[in-house]
């Protein structure tokens, strides 16, 4: 995309356009930094590359000045035009919105950033492999769901199917992990990675996040053949350390720092360094010859997490009215005898009752204490070390795909539990 | 409590009591400690205080072989006596069940062991305090709720205003942080210490971590006249470590760990080592001259958590039929579009909506997005970096104690935020 309106103008008449390197004066204060494509709607944003690597929006008015520093070289343009070069292995970004795909005005963030405009603005991921953009949906992740879930999984098979080696997603960060899970039920079989990358400040700010986590995901996409959905997002605050997280088992742990995202009760499958090096920490799927995508989901599931008055009456039409519930108890896995009455009652209906921990850390242990013990003699499931979040995800795909979706629960499909299920051990 | 039926035949024959040093033969296995008074209802269970400091229960049979390798000392006698010493604090226990008022039977952790028995358990606490124990109730904290909260807290400020400088409450770990927060709000004027404290393994095992965190509570409560409530817990894997948190930013955060317990965005107010020595790290309150408690709660409030395809429908009634609600958000505290429309419908009702984040680490931040300007436009009073679970127990407090609640819910009333609000900056 590129500039129009006043500031096209204001660009021309200093003989500057995409590539320049310019000193942009604003508020008195000077930036210096290399013209990127117009990443969005707004007419008056200019984008620069600054020398620390990071990319910042800038708002442009008539007041704005601009000096040519020096012009742009071939291989800048050429990197900006993405040419398909040979050897480098194919790589989809598909987008769907977040604030990876998202600007600022100055007053909110919002979305409106295409895939296109992300790989333009990131040249340099086009000396690694063949990128090509595909924008599926532009939604903040808040109001992300199954049709999306479904969506994002059959382009994944499609692109993969038509030679794309690894799929990079782009979304927002708040209910990434949600998706990861889903999409690793959906993509069993998976001839190559998908990964799912987000920032944590919109791609235009300075200091954005978005650069550092695409670049990381570009590097795995091509040095590994892991099959498997992953999460891929800084692990520190600084830009030398990247963590490849299983996509059933990663949280979104604090609101707004760039290493938010934590693999719970296990370890990153890789880390990835700042110059690209990739360690592997835990075992990855081989790859399929083809990518499957299986997208059924039952939405008749619900999310609970317990509290000490929570009332049955008040959530008995919640849980009557679905076919499967998971529950973040407390502690080991427990709720009030008062909530295990509605519980039994949702059982013996046929519902699929699962139990997980509101601690987060830590298996559930419903052999420890009467109330575990009774829950499970009523046919409640221990989830084990599963995330609460995962589970509701699991269950979805369980109602919709298994013929016995309590079975298919106490299965592990998809990593999404450690191996050692329950704790059997009497403190 | 003295040790009944067979296996008191077993001690007399052996001619062991109370404070003997034993050699207990059990399976082929022999332990070594002392025994300790009887903890609980069933009779065939030993407890010794073995050399490590710990305490272990046994089953005992006619298999059990018990030697007198000492008799007890005076001092020890004394000790379990617990005779009032002059220029000792008073110190109420008061019992309310949970693991640290819990034995094993080797098959599963059940309730039974009263205050006066811990405090015979741990004959030591007498050196530093004049122990009383109270039994208020015998319960696993799920079970646990308003009425309780209520007792607990007018039992304190009955204990403090007739000459307890402390109170220390024995509480399950599943909802001490819901009793924790509950007992801040309702005990405005404090003229000491309320410490709540539990353990991870019931009382009557090895390695419990019980005389630990009891110790280092009684500790914290004889050297310290910080008003406030407060969860003394195990900051470390070993004994060496006690963490003091405040009572409305504490947090279960792993099933089993001893050291499980974290203060979420914020330091824990103190640390207390093996030793004894307590650092502060914060500030905490003056005593009041006299303890007050206004135990008034609205149990018309519910705590939901936001997740992918959350269904207003479904929630509707849960929503309608309160007076108040507290949403853990995704990230800086976002819900659906569809959901935000059910949460408008709400507010234009008059119920209070409240907002957390389920990321439980960092603050709400409702003026970066269009989703958060949104969501406060309608009325949605951000919870800055407060715990879900305390917002709740507050909302509470607030409908059934302020003239106006929302304005409440924004106003710090027991440091359960940090002064810092929301976060102002655009990213």
């Amino acid at each position: 995309m590129t500039y129009s309106g006043e500031l096209s103008k204001l660009l021309d008449s200093a003989g500057a356009k995409e590539g320049s390197v310019i000193s942009l004066t604003i508020d008195g204060k000077e930036y210096i930094g290399t013209i990127m494509p117009h990443g969005g709607n707004d007419e008056d944003i200019i984008v620069i590359k600054m020398k620390n690597g990071y990319y910042a929006g800038f708002r442009t008015d008539k007041r704005t000045k601009i000096k040519v520093i020096e012009q742009p070289s071939a291989k800048v343009k050429k990197a900006i035009e993405r040419k398909p070069k040979k050897g480098l292995p194919n790589i989809t970004l598909i987008g769907t919105g977040g604030t990876i795909g998202s600007r600022s005005d100055g007053t909110s963030v919002s979305p409106g950033l295409s895939a296109d405009s992300l790989l333009d603005l990131m040249p340099e991921l086009s000396d690694v492999a063949n990128m090509k953009a595909k924008d599926l949906i532009s939604e903040f992740s808040e109001n992300i769901g199954v049709k999306h879930w479904q969506e994002m999984a059959k382009a994944a098979e499609e692109e993969m199917n038509a030679g794309a080696s690894a799929v990079i997603i782009s979304h927002g960060t708040d209910t990434i992990g949600y998706t990861a899970a889903a999409l690793s039920f959906m993509l069993a079989e998976l001839s190559g990675p998908v990964v799912l990358v987000g920032s944590q400040r919109s791609t235009d700010r300075p200091s954005s996040d978005a650069y550092g986590n695409l670049l990381a995901s570009v590097r795995f996409c091509v040095s590994s053949k892991a099959a498997g959905v992953y999460v891929i997002m800084h692990d520190s605050m600084n830009d030398d350390s990247f963590a490849v997280h299983r996509g059933t088992r990663v949280r979104k742990m604090h609101t707004s720092r760039r290493d938010a995202f934590r693999s719970i009760n296990t370890i990153p499958v890789a880390h990835i360094d700042g110059t690209g090096k990739i360690t592997f920490r835990d075992e990855v799927p081989r790859p399929s010859p083809r990518t499957k995508a299986a997208t059924k989901m039952c939405k008749d599931a619900v999310l609970l997490h317990y509290y000490p008055e929570m009332d049955p009456a008040l959530f008995k039409n919640v849980i009557m009215g679905s076919k499967g519930v998971v529950i973040a108890g407390t502690g080991l896995g427990h709720v009030s005898d008062a909530m295990a009455s509605l519980l039994k009652g949702a059982i013996d209906k046929g519902i699929v009752v699962a139990m997980t921990s509101q601690c987060i850390n830590g298996p559930t242990g419903m052999n420890i204490y009467q109330t575990g013990r009774e829950l499970q003699r009523i046919g409640v499931i221990p989830m084990g070390d599963m995330l609460p979040e995962t589970a509701y995800v699991k269950l979805m795909w369980a109602l919709a795909n298994a013929k016995d979706p309590k079975e298919a629960m106490r299965k592990n499909v998809s990593y999404e539990t450690s191996e050692r299920r329950t704790v059997d051990v009497v403190w």
